[in-house]
């Protein structure tokens, strides 16, 4: 799979589903992996024993956001396969022996972030996953097991559960396995480290003994006790709601160098884009649907980041501003920020989860803060996620409540808290505060307050300077300096665990032309230099 | 520089040194950096202004070590340069760009754990470093500063800090710098962006306002009030204790195939090495010193865990055994694990430094315990740093006091904590044990209890796969397992930051021959892929 063919769009809906079935029962849905092998993405591979490419979690991501959304009844999901002997066999592995590097890394972080908010779904809005395993699970295909809340596994002398990436494959597990196996399932480490090096995995018994699975179900009794365990976990639910908000694809306005939605825009230059948010136009309805000013900017905002990220690689700097209503924007304050119905939940955890999108992003992100623009509460935070923020003279951004917890990063702090860390004197003084440029600066929310007179020259000069550095160098560099101080196993995933898997991903014992992903399936043995890095 | 030079040893005493400069003040100590230009460990660099290669840190690392054993009386260290324009232009960029990528990568991770050893030092010891900054400290430069725990600048207009990396070399700091500017100084993110990509750095008061360094001073005061702070320091620290004890050069004999040194011996193997410690041969004698079993086995279990990572990369898998009696390794107990005593804290510390290396190193670790073997309380800890233990029948282990608490990982926890991450019963039901090979299995506490008749296949199969496996992905599997549970800014320096700069040491913008390293200094840009990764 190369960069170079058309654009990748990240919209679809149920009907056009060619990988998956979402069946409806009541409070339970099932969500069926059946993928179509002549359905890849791109040309070159064929999906085998549901294995999988960008299209496919594509469709999966599609189905997580809608059961959230439209399905308010539904309180567990089951993932299975429909094919009868195999659950998932991961991630194509010829799919990714002719990827491109920065693909493959930014098609991981895609796949991780979803395999995140199935967590997400799990834990803040009481779906509860359960991975019905009705056939081996291996590699990419056990880590979709591993971000469901439950793991049942057909123990049928047959199926099982694997990571057999290193010993395969020369790479490790790209989806969070490692990370999951010992932290979230809490694996001994040596047993992972049996686990992660024995392609064919382990079966039944053994597998729930050394934590892999919760339970090991006879084929006779599979379907059934599967059933049980939905219907369990669905009663167990603290969901409630009614009236699920039906999601219309996105068809955002694409030309030579825009791309714009109803409430974002994009423009794009030689080496930045800048993305232009529109704060609210109409007063706050008083029912929530699809238009609703929260709900469908950040849909739009997820997908141009989404898209930005796959198909505009060479954009190096995303440049963000907002334009409106301060006062608009902060009277959507409680439709944002709230969590007692259950649509205002969704509401405020899928900006949660947009606005860590950004944060994990490979770009460098300066936020540009003009006169006109609505910089509040809710949409404060997106210039908090920036690496730099620059305000004009006139401007005025507002602090509030939304910004001490609504929306806490991967590291399980706000974004302010991490801004401040270690300082909490700023973070107490910067609490509920309308304030213009120079204070700003001085309150440390603002990198720079600059006046009219010097900010194009300022501005422009510090985007070619950023444009004119090593890409790969910024990603490093940024990708650490946005977590300081805690982590939490999401930030190991996206932090740790994704920083050694692009580096591996990058040698040639691994994506070289006679490296193991290359040589995968061709008889021929991988060529590994046997120094230890 | 390449590997394939003489071996490198990492003995030295301060008479040897080349670069550094040890002065003796009663409870202040001068540690002088003037590197001495054509002393390079390697041909084909000069190291022009202070900056560094591997025999340079080699000497740091000495004086670092020595201070804590030999100087009792010394309660503050001041790092300042002989040369009086530059305290230090970091690692040397002709040796880097001229390194294999396997030496690179090496040559960090020994400066990262010299400059978690000057915090150690502060920490544990009572020795307050303090970072004289009487020039320009750049990038590695002014990582040696950042392990420091005050930094005093000099104000002279000219002088500054900076970490010119990202905007120079297309690369990262490579010691930490970026993970201490905000989550040890905690400098704001944002700031640190700026800083990051400043390749002039910063000067004076303006460090000190975003908190790069503590005071700026003018040169007329400086050495003045340098002396005083140095004064301050060791007024108050609270360490206490006399009779240093001289550290003799290790002399181990070296012959084809074995490393022999006292109390430590390795075998060397085809693409293994078994490293067997053995244990105490007499008793606990009333006064410690450079003989004394805890001390002089650890000296050179660290000198050899060094000597393979850097003269040994193809040797993948360390085996590591013991052989003595449990109980004369029990009877140095209160001795390795108190800490009333500075000299037994000072050994406790060492001891718990050395057991962090094995957990950081990139080689698989299997640990064999035997019959005769003496896996006993402190002694245990290098089988549980491991990856994987099989223990034979007839074999015991001894779980004691030590195993929780006296060694901590970087993470924070105890190696037992951290294997049964999550899980309380096991941690409990381990405590204070003697058990036999069946018990130590079901407790958790080895992989594997074999029998006579399969112990030897089994353990051969084990050992002949690991080497099949790709180097790079073990590399990668083991950094995420051993890491289980929270983090902290060291296990951050070593994992997130380590990862994502040996990735870029591996891209061709950074290290290849058009690449930003490569290109330095030879009037012509670098030329980089624009594709965000």
């Amino acid at each position: 799979m190369s960069d170079s063919g058309p654009a990748v769009s990240f919209q679809t809906r149920p009907e056009l589903y060619r990988h998956w079935r979402l069946d409806l029962e009541g409070d339970v849905a099932w969500l069926v992996m059946d993928v179509d092998e002549q359905g890849g993405l791109r040309p070159g591979y064929d999906l085998k024993l549901n294995s999988y490419d960008l299209g496919v979690d594509i469709e999966l991501y599609d189905a997580v956001q809608r059961l959230r959304f439209e399905h308010p009844e539904v309180r567990a999901v089951v993932v299975t396969s429909g094919n009868d002997k195999v659950f998932c066999a991961g991630a194509n592995i010829r799919m990714l022996a002719s990827s491109s590097h920065p693909w493959k890394v930014n098609f991981c972080k895609f796949t991780n972030e979803t395999r995140c908010g199935i967590e997400d779904a799990t834990e803040n809005s009481g779906q509860t996953y359960l991975a019905a395993l009705n056939g081996t699970a291996s590699g990419g295909g056990y880590e979709i097991a591993l971000a469901c809340d439950r793991i049942l596994l057909i123990d049928d002398r047959s199926a099982a559960v694997s990571l057999p990436e290193v010993p395969l494959l020369g790479v490790l597990p790209g989806t969070g396995g490692l990370t999951r196996v010992v932290d979230k399932r809490k694996v001994r480490r040596d047993r992972a480290d049996v686990f992660a090096t024995k392609a064919e995995g382990l079966k039944g018994r053994t597998a729930v003994d050394w934590g892999l699975a919760d339970e090991a179900i006879p084929r006779s009794r599979f379907d059934e006790t599967v059933r049980e365990r939905a219907r369990q976990a669905a009663a167990e639910s603290s969901r409630t709601g009614e009236g699920g908000v039906t999601l219309p694809m996105l068809e955002p306005e694409i030309t030579d160098g825009r791309i714009a939605y109803r409430h974002v825009v994009a423009e794009l230059g030689e080496d930045l884009v800048t993305i232009t948010i529109l704060g609210p136009q109409a007063e706050v309805p008083k029912t929530i649907d699809a238009d609703f000013w929260p709900l469908a900017m950040t849909r739009e905002l997820d997908d141009l980041i989404l898209w930005l990220r796959t198909n505009e690689p060479e954009l190096g700097t995303w440049v963000i501003k907002t334009r409106g209503d301060a006062d608009a924007v902060l009277a959507y304050e409680e439709s944002m920020i709230g969590d007692k119905d259950w649509l205002v939940n969704e509401v405020r955890h899928y900006y949660k989860r947009t606005l860590k999108r950004l944060d994990v992003t490979s770009r460098s992100l300066v936020a540009l803060i003009e006169p006109g623009s609505c910089f509040a509460g809710a949409l404060l935070e997106p210039a908090l996620a920036c690496d730099r923020q620059y305000m004009l003279e006139g401007a005025e951004i507002v602090v509030t409540d939304a910004n001490f917890g609504a929306f806490p990063m991967a590291n399980g702090l706000t974004r302010l808290a991490s801004r401040f860390h270690g300082h909490d004197d700023p973070l107490r003084e910067a609490r509920e505060r309308r304030v213009e440029a120079d204070e700003a600066e001085e309150l440390g929310l603002v990198t720079l307050a600059l006046d009219d007179i010097d900010w194009e020259d300022e501005v422009r000069i510090a985007l070619e300077e950023r444009a004119s550095l090593s890409p790969d160098a910024l990603t490093g560099m940024e990708a650490n300096h946005r977590f300081a101080g805690p982590e939490t196993m999401e930030s190991k995933i996206f932090g740790r665990l994704s920083a050694w898997q692009n580096w591996i991903f990058n040698r040639p014992g691994a994506a070289g032309p006679d490296g193991a992903l290359s040589r995968y399936g061709t008889g021929k043995r991988a060529s590994f230099d046997r120094k230890r890095v």
